[in-house]
């Protein structure tokens, strides 16, 4: 059986998961496509010999459709995950979830009241071979409890004007809130930010580097480092401390070399890299579940409590230095998430 | 398009590929399988519902097999690899080509008199992704021309009285021939073998470890170890010694710990999830290449290459410690194969 | 010339000194001693030909006496500093240099008044040489300006009952303060601390491990883990994040191993061996100094300036995770220190 | 007690040795030089108040010297090490011990005719500390009984028409001939060589690199990578496959650094950095030594081996790639020796 799916939204990553359904991965094909933008959903549609919809709510009450993908822009996302929903079909659904914490609880509250699972949020990075192996690490009991997690998020630089404010919250660290919850199979209670001395190489509107400090349910505290104009490379960093041991987060695979008067393994500096094959694996396996009936990634409750985590960071970040500390609150995680 | 597959040895191997192409890669479809265990090929056949045919030959000759797999024992490989080039079908044949030189000459032969490449070789160490950053660093210039080659081959044990004699080489070796040519671009032209102290962990009938020095046309040269009864684990180890620099193949991705006293990474145990990923990337290519009429991987000539150099080997282990250099005699590489 | 040196307090510390200035070092000879427990003192005199006083103040009154290393309890430091400055004798003083801040002020006003340096207390991570090229990289400009330094001070266990309440800060953390101060060439202005998830191993006398959050005058954000049950090993991290790089504090040498499933090297496991090369340097170079009438090492200042902080960090602990900043308030560096 | 030093031949590391017997090292003092360069020696004995001799036998004579240095030319050596044991005093002799193997075997012999070990020889590398840690492993057992060496002595570049012919064994690999011996607890019987392809930064008149295979008695095969213009920076490896595991000399501490794009250590370039502590503790520990009258480091008898084994990897050198195989026959290890 072959999984019709129909995707909402070309752009960059759309384009990108429709390229994976149809040339690398199996059990799916990209039968119905749609964006705002006409011509670019033309070129896509032509390629992959798809229908073209009206709307996005054309591409979900299509007949031939047995599933969404929704990579349009965030804000439309509730939206079409609400109808995708009312429609009874599974639906990916890039993440953000919902650009709002109360948009992502009307969805959460739209697939209970539906009474079966069926959205996945794009949270690619539970699909890392280095997160999945940190994770079995954790599991397997090697570091016994985790008590503490050093992380950084490092990018060499970012575009100056288009990246400014609460973004390192909101655009970057919203990955770490997600994977480390999933990671440590926890939840968060609180948050408070600190700003290091500034670099030189950030602009005005941007406090970078940045220190979030988590604590979890279990009483974990994580320590997590933004830093978006480091210059070196991008740099996902991860140790985590236990009570018998430490475990670190693997580095890409790199050839060892001597050269130069240096012993070194190169770093990545385009980010697009350093994800690719989990975007590979998170897809396939969605194709997997969604042709079993299963939604096995993260959830609509996993997209609610990081929307709800980065709000609270936000408003720790807005009072950094001050010893505020923010707490996160959510309700009691429904049985049907369980 | 559908490349539509026939199995020829629906064994160990062979239900890995079978298992790979049905689940995990795209653009292929096992149609057809033959194996002389009746029962087992009965229960293969089930699973993913493909035809039974009575011989290899009858799978060859099906008209609705586009494509050849030939994965049953080694010495049926010749017949099956002929046949199928006589009936114009391009085929993927397990390592060895066939187990004679002359065997392998024959294929040779067979294709160019057809005039047009159909035969691929399963030298999947080509497709692992450590070699091929590894080549990847080579052929950019990184450490210059590369003049010496360390590599090493080990695996925590071998089973007494299945592996002794040349298995070293026909067996185990063989995967280092293939890919140390395509990682240096170069051919061999003599070897010379050398006992160390044995390990008290190996069988009376078996030199454990061996060393094989290889001499390339360029003058490169290759210090092989192959050491099977290393106890610790399965390691592939390889050090490309350039003009200007050193490059050494990456390591499998693993968890950096600090635990018991100890910084360490795991080393794998079993070989089988060395490869995996390889495999898949291997087969992977292969349908693509097929459906486009291609044949990209290891040819019948680097079938042939490594059946003579492995012969040359085994000439050398037999006269080991005497000083002896065994020529590796191959006639120049035909335009056809370029 | 010869240093004639009288050591007050032939404990552990003080034998130890001992023992390097007569079989390991150069330049100098410990000529008197003195400790309350008498037996004790007669075997250390005996073995190295030493006198014998009654008082550490008649140690820093002999003639033949050029130079002191106050080696008793912590409790007695001051009053040997204090005698020592007023005979105009250069004194080795172990840490802590006072055991309150105001102990530490007195010995600083008395060293101005005196008008000369004299002290130099034990802070021995400076001489360590992990710590020298760590420092090295960092004032070659090759990280840029620091920002964050994230580090952690772990030992395997601590003896129960015997370490409790403020220890992690007075007896441990104390290193890293004073170290770190050195390496960033910078002072700390605030303290913040917070108490992760505590591990099973830990007495209920003590938090651990415990977090403690300093910022330094620049701005920079330093992320200390304090965690004395870690089992694993005592381990001795120091990352520091720059403008434009990241630099580690080099782990102890030891031989890389393939053995049992594991690439691994050794962790120490008993603290003495990680820093004993750095007292040898420590006391050589003092020697060095005193016999050019310098003092080079951690000055009376330095000795302040951690007693002050280390009692920030111990009411900051006592506040924890109440978001309690607490303030690091020291009078400017007289130029007397400059 | 101090022991009293003369020191013939005052070029460079003449003079380092005298430098840190004077100003980093305890228990010896150097009371008498001679040069056959008199305005150097001049200068020399100046700063450290000795007394010029006529000839070097005149400081093996005078009776204020205890013990002799030679640090000469090496064809100058064995003439005095002769003479010191005729005057029955304990000498160091830089390496090598004679130019020839017979000036090696009249030293040894004249030596057991005296009746009491003189000699020590300066092979410096068995005081480097990760040569230490590497014998420690291996003395412990921790990989089993040593099978295979693979070594590689780098330098970034040799001076052209200074280095040449025979001088990448006799300069430069007789560092390793010594230090493997000890390492392994083991003699050489035979030896090959083997020409990689030449790099293009080697003079006409120097096979660089050079590949030279060592037998030892036990059967544990070297295979020793000469290469003298590898550019990168100066390295020395070893990695020492045992039975059940491996183990690798450490590199060199350094700082791990992020920065451009690299995760690295530094290699160094200076080959004069790699050895200088080991030189400290080559000549302290020959001092205390001499003072109880004993000699541990290398004995006359390592001389003796090191120069026979030179000899014959020079002759396989010239012989190199024909697959002949020079024995190397020394007579039994007197029990003098053992
Ligand atoms: N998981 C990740 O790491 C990751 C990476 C990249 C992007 N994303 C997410 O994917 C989404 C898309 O990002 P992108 O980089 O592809 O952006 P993009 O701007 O390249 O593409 C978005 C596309 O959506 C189309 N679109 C907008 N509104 C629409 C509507 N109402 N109906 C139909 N089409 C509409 C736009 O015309 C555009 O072509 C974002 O939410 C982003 O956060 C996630
Ligand atoms: N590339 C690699 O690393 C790799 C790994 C494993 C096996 N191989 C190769 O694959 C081949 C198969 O190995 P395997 O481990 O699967 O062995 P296997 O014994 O498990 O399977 C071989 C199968 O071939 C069948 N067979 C034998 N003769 C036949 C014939 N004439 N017609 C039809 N079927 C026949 C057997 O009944 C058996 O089921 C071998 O040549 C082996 O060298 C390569
Ligand atoms: N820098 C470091 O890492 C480091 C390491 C160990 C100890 N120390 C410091 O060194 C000091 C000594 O520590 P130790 O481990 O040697 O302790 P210890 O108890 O072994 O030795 C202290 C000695 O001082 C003697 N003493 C006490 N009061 C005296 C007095 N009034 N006059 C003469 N002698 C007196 C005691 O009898 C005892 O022998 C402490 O302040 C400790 O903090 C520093
Ligand atoms: N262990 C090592 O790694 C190492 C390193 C460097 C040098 N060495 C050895 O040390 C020796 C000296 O090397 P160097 O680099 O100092 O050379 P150098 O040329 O700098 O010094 C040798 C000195 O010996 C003097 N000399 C020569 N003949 C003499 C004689 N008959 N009497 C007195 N003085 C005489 C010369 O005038 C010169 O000053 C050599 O044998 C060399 O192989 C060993």
């Amino acid at each position: 059986m072959t999984l019709r799916v129909g995707v909402i939204g070309t752009g960059a990553i759309g384009q990108e998961h429709i390229h994976r359904i149809t040339n690398k991965l199996t059990g799916a094909k990209v039968v119905a496509v749609i964006d705002v933008n006409k011509e670019q959903v033309q070129a896509v549609a032509e390629k992959i010999d798809a229908k073209i919809y009206e709307t996005g709510h054309d591409v979900i009450k299509a007949e031939d459709v047995d599933a969404i993908i929704v990579t349009s822009w965030g804000p439309t996302h509730e939206e079409f995950v609400l109808a995708s929903i009312a429609a009874g079909k599974p639906v990916f659904c890039e993440k953000p979830l919902a650009v709002t914490a109360e948009g992502c609880k009307r969805i959460v509250d739209a697939e209970i009241a539906h009474g079966k699972k069926l959205v996945q949020v794009g949270f690619m990075r539970r699909y890392d071979e280095s997160y999945r192996l940190l994770k079995e690490t954790i599991d397997n009991q090697r570091i016994g409890e985790p008590l503490i997690v050093h992380c950084a998020h490092r990018n060499p630089s970012v575009p100056q004007g288009l990246y400014y404010g609460a973004m390192p919250i909101v655009d970057t660290f919203i990955h770490e809130i997600d994977v480390l919850r999933w990671l440590l199979n926890d939840d968060y209670v609180s948050v408070q930010a600190i700003s290091p001395r500034k670099t030189r190489d950030a602009a005005e509107d941007l406090q970078d580097p940045l220190m979030v400090l988590l604590e979890t349910k279990k009483g974990i505290r994580i320590n997590g480092e933004i830093f978006v104009n480091c210059r070196y490379g991008y740099d996902i960093q991860c140790q985590v401390v236990g009570e018998t041991g430490v475990a670190n987060l693997p580095e890409p695979m790199s050839v060892l070399m001597r050269s130069e008067a240096k012993l070194s393994t190169d770093i990545l500096v385009d980010w697009k890299k350093r994800f690719i094959d989990a975007f590979d694996v998170e897809i396939q396996e969605w194709i997997n579940d969604t042709l079993k009936g299963e939604v096995n990634g993260p959830s609509a409750w996993d997209g609610y409590f990081a929307a709800v985590t980065a709000d609270a960071c936000v408003e720790a970040m807005e009072a950094m230095n001050s010893g505020k500390i923010v707490p996160i609150s959510m309700p009691e995680c429904p049985k049907f998430y369980l």
